[in-house]
Parts: structure tokens; sequence; C-alpha cells
């Protein structure tokens, strides 16, 4: 606690045991289901954090911008996915990648697309390895593993000398809205089914496809079996989050990160504490407000990381300032929170809160001591 | 337009000239009111968006975090007002600004957080400028300005030599909830009689209140008199959103920034235009969900700002995806907009979607020229 009061709030924590559990806890599904791991690098944005993930079983990462992708090469990974659909403005920055040495794979889901990288891929006399995208579950990109285009799009690839059609890839992002761990189990056979029927039926018409790379951290965690699939991709479950824990799938002692906000008034009649944690620090993200039990904008702790016994909840945010009250908006003595109290805020979303930050107050035992920070990579360019 | 294809998407870019517009709009304001100006810089966090502001009636700013004070100091503005009650872990940091030279003026609105104050100015021997918060809506945070507190506060930082009692301020927050322009010019009255008649309680028992600092830009937009302020803080306006455009203070035209995006593949039988905009780049603000037209995540607008003709929202976003579809989620061709499209999207709060970002694009004309870029200052310490 004494370590807390050397920072000044808001301040993002990562509590470092808890991301080793977290960790961990992945690194065993993965050996138990006798897949390679490819961590996704969109929650953390640090390599801190990613060193701690990559083994044996888990030499690539997953990216979302090419930000992070030229972060991570010059920290010294370099088999990469970057699972975004490209943009055609982009292709100069991801054939530059490639011809530093990055050993870039990108998605495509459309001719028009694949057109765009063959020709990029033709005038940098560069090689670009590729994937196909598939949509298992009408979440949002991708092709059917059943279509025509599948094939078309193969074909397409294949033609080009400049591109080097690697197999296929997808997301079953519906998982997260996903009502129960039977539901999550079945998404997961849904995911790895159809990429493994996409993978076969590429394999069926003479065109490569070594790689089956699916995932999510529910998935991952639920699957019962993932035969067929090479590699799966999960990022938030290293943090978790408060979406998580209303899926099921963790619990609030495996939050990993949290928003150190300090207590600077009350409005008692109302009930309010009212804090320097605004949506400026947590994000607006209210994804638990679709869940049974609708967190606010965050789950309010003490110092030490455990809930209030009152069951606060962020109710409402401004930019810099946070309003606490309790879950039901009964009346409670606030000012047993006097101001300059330090309060930890777990996050409804591991990815857009961490996003606000520059970085991490690595935090260990109880009390806390601060034992490092580590720095995350924002932004696009 | 060829000059926006050299960006890569996600971009921020602000257009200088309704920029422009909308500064001389509120510098005819406060002209017009007879009371100077405090921009607030929370919104642009940019010294040459704000230097386009300053002038000889506009000398100070308003700061929403220590960081922007320092940033600001450091391109020399030296008068500011640090809006948001002080947590005593920053105390520290605010002394060290003030024997810098920063002339940083700090509110408070309990007794706890004054004394605090006093405490660490006479322990670090400087004389710091406050300014009483007070509630005039039921806002956030603040003391009422009939309240026995307000006296008892005075008399309490009138007690400390460290501390200097410059007078009141306040901000009718409640104004963004306002349902006509009526309501918001009864709001500005509200906001200016209360701060008003605070300062005239606080002289009438010998203690000192110069300052009478209000505002907001819905109520200084509207507002019919402001008699006895001193000073109007508003920041939103350089920029104007969609929340604004809803609220009927502004149209769609004079909203400065928004997001490039590209368009990254398309799902045409569920009519999805998918880009490379996610809520990494807009935010995950919702605002306008409140309001009679719910602009979803955002209002489409082509390469040159003109909305398109299909009433194209942001639907849904993911971290590093835009889901886009008409309004009405009507069938649409998605073809017309082919992958590689660049689109304009609107935010719905501009403070928001700019603090996503490292800076703007600064763009002018038809087609738009890329003239200049302009860093922001984002974060806390």
């Amino acid at each position: 606690l004494h370590e807390l009061c050397g920072l000044e709030t808001p301040a993002l924590l990562l509590d470092r045991d808890v991301l080793d559990r977290n960790v961990a806890r992945v690194r065993d599904r993965t050996r138990q289901l006798g897949v390679e791991l490819r961590p996704h690098t969109k929650t953390a944005k640090s390599i801190d954090v990613v060193r701690r993930v990559l083994d044996e079983r888990a030499r690539g990462i997953t990216v979302s911008v090419l930000k992070e992708a030229e972060y991570f090469f010059e920290q010294g990974v370099r088999d990469m996915v970057y699972a975004v659909g490209i943009a055609p403005c982009k292709l100069p920055h991801i054939v530059s990648l490639i011809r530093r040495g990055v050993e870039l794979t990108v998605v495509v889901d459309s001719m028009a697309a694949a057109r765009l990288l063959a020709e990029a891929a033709t005038a940098a006399r560069t090689k670009v390895p590729v994937l196909i995208e598939l949509d298992v579950d009408a979440h949002r990109c991708g092709v059917s593993p059943g279509s025509p285009l599948l094939l078309e799009l193969g074909h397409e690839l294949a033609r080009s000398p400049a591109v080097e059609l690697h197999g296929v890839l997808t997301h079953a992002g519906e998982s997260y809205h996903c009502r129960s761990i039977d539901a999550i189990r079945e998404m997961a056979e849904r995911e790895r089914a159809g990429a493994v029927a996409a993978a076969k039926r590429l394999r069926a018409v003479g065109l490569p496809a070594p790689v089956v790379s699916i995932g999510s951290t529910p998935t991952l965690l639920f699957a019962e079996q993932l035969a067929g699939a090479t590699e799966v991709r999960a990022g938030v479950y290293m943090f978790n989050d408060l979406f998580m824990v209303g899926l099921g799938i963790c619990g609030i002692e495996d939050v990993a990160i949290s928003v150190l906000v300090s207590v600077i008034g009350h409005q008692p009649r109302r009930g309010w504490i009212i804090t320097d944690g605004g949506w400026a620090a947590l994000s607006k993200d209210r994804g638990t407000s679709t869940q049974s039990k609708d967190q606010g904008y965050g789950l309010v702790c003490d110092a030490l990381g455990q809930p209030l016994p009152e069951d606060l909840i962020v109710a409402s945010l401004n930019q810099e300032h946070g309003i606490i009250r309790q879950r039901e908006d009964k009346p409670m003595d606030v000012m047993r929170l006097p101001v300059g109290t330090l309060l930890r805020i777990l996050p409804n979303h591991a990815c857009a809160t961490a996003g606000q930050f520059d970085g991490y107050h690595v935090v260990v035992g109880t009390p806390p001591a601060v034992v490092d920070f580590w720095p995350r990579v924002n932004g696009w360019i």
C-alpha cells in the first residue's frame, strides 16, 4: 500500500503473479490440446508481458496494427500474423516490414484485396505469406468455409508468385456473446470444424494449407478438442477482465490489471464518491451491460485489490472524473472513503482500458510492491 | 483526395477552416457577452490549436490533467486553472509546477481537500491560488452556492497564508442533457446566477472572490447574459461533434475532426462494409444513443467530408474493425464502396475520439490538402 502512494493517479497496475497464473493456465491448455499458441499482442502491447508467454510452443505472435509489428520486431520477435484485413494504403508499409526481415503473414477475404496484395508484392519483389480469413459465426469478416469464394481466392493467390498461400485463419468472435460454457464449447467446435473443413477443401484442389489458425480466449479455454488446428490465437486471457468473469471463464481474482484512482470528493446525500478515474483512464467500454451482472464502468476494489463490502461500481464517467456508488444505488456512508483514499477499479474490457495508458506499473504481493514499469506500444504509425 | 491517400488509416483529420470558424464564433460570443474566455484544452490538447484561440481576451487556459499543464507551460502558456478536484498524491506535482512559474489555480470542494492543500503549500513554502468549486446542477462535484459549507470553506482557505482564495468556479455539465435550446438557456442562467450568488456570499463576509468562472460549450453559446461572471470556460466548441449537433448547437458542417478509415471488406448479404476504424480509433463513446438521432459510433462521410447518400453509420466496433451499415439496416449495394475506399467518420464525442490519437493531420480545402501535423499531449505523467 505504501508503495502505491508514490504513484500519481490514475495509473494502470498489473499484478505480475496473476499474469503468470493466467499465462500458465493457457500454456497448460494448449499442451493438453496439442496445438501451438500464437498469442495476440493487441491486449498487452508490451514485450515484457509477451516474453512471459513465448516459449518453444509459442514462437510467433498475432498483431492488430503495423506499429505493433514494428515494435515487436525491434524487440526480437520475427514471426507474426497481422490478423486484420489489409487496407491498400498500408501495403507499402507491409512490404517494407517484410523486406526488413519480419516474417509477416497477412490475411485476405476478398478477390479485391488478394489482387491488390499480389500487385504490391510483385512490384516490391517480395514474397508475402497469406492466410484466407474465414467466417465461422457471422461475426465480422471472412469467407464462408463452404463457399465457392474460398476456392476462387485460393486459386487467385496461388497464381501470383509474389504471394504464398499458407492456409486459413478464423476467429469465433461471437464466443464473447455466448450465454453458457456449453454454448462456448459448441462455438469452439464450430470454429475448429469450419477452419479444418476449409483447409481440407483447399488441399483437395491441390492448394497449400499447412496452417489452420483459430482461436479466442473463450473457445481456447473450453474447446473439447482441436484436431486439425495447427495454432490458436488468444490475447485477453493474459489479463482477463469483468467481461470474461461474466462469461464464466475466470474469477474476479484472475483479473490482472486494475486502474488505481484517488477519491477526490463526495456527494453524501446522493451516495456518490468522486474519483479522478474518468473515461480517459477507464475507457467508455460498457461490455458487461449485456451480461447478467452489469458492472457499470468497473468494479471498485480497495488498494489491495479486494472488492469493497458495499459492492461499489463506477456508475458514470466524465473525462477525468468517475462517480462511484453502490450497485443498487442505496445510501451509504461515503465518508468511510475519505479524500485521498486509493481504490483499484477492475475494468470491463482489458484491451480498451489498457489502451488508455502508456504502460503498466507492475505490482507484486500484498501489500503491493511496485517492482517495474512496462511500456506499451499504442497507436498506428 | 489524392493527399489523403498518402496517410495510413486510421488517421485523425482536423479541418483547419472549420476550426477557425468555430473559434471565431465563440470569440464573437464572448465579446458580445463581455466576458473573458479561458479555453479548456482537454479536447484539443494541442498548442497549435490553442494558439488560434488565445488573444487579448483569452490569455489563460483550463487544463484537466497536470501533464497538460506541463506541456502548455513549456509552450509558453503560464495562466491556467486545473479544473479537477485535487488528489492528494498530486500535491507534490502541483507545488512543483507553481515553483517553476506556472500560475496554476486549483479547485477544492471539501474541507478535507482544503486542509491537505494548505498543508502541502505551507510545507513547500509556495502560495497556491484556489477557487471553490460549486455545484449548480447536481452534475458531479462542488458545493451548493447557498450552503453553509461554502462559507466554511472560504474561511478555511482564507486562514492559511499558503493559499490564496480567488473566487468560485462551476461547470453546468447537465447542459449536455438538455432537450431544447430553451432548456440550455435556462441552464446557462442557473450556472451564472449560482456562481454570482456564491461569490456575493463570500464577499459579504469579507472573503475575496474576484473570479467568477463558469461555462460549458452549450451554456456559453446560448446564455442571454453573463452579468457578474468574469470568465467562461469551454473546449469542445473548437471541434464540435455529433453530440453537439444533436443538442442543436451546431450543424454537421461545423464538426472539425473526423477519422479517416479504409474499407477493408464487405459482407454483402448483411449489408455490411468493414473498415479499419475500430474502437481503438473512434472510442466506445455512445453519447448520441440518448439523443433523438442515434448516430451509432459515428456518421459516415466520403473522403471530402460529405455524408453519404445512403445515410451510413458505424453500427459496431471491435478493436481494429468497424462495421458500417445503413442507419435503418436496409440492404444496400455495399460494393459501391470497394476495398480501399477512404471514408471519414464524424465522432460522437470529439474529446474521446481525439484522445485515441497522437495528433492531427491538418487538412485544408476541397479536395483536402494535408498541410501539417499537430501533436497532442495525452496521458497523465
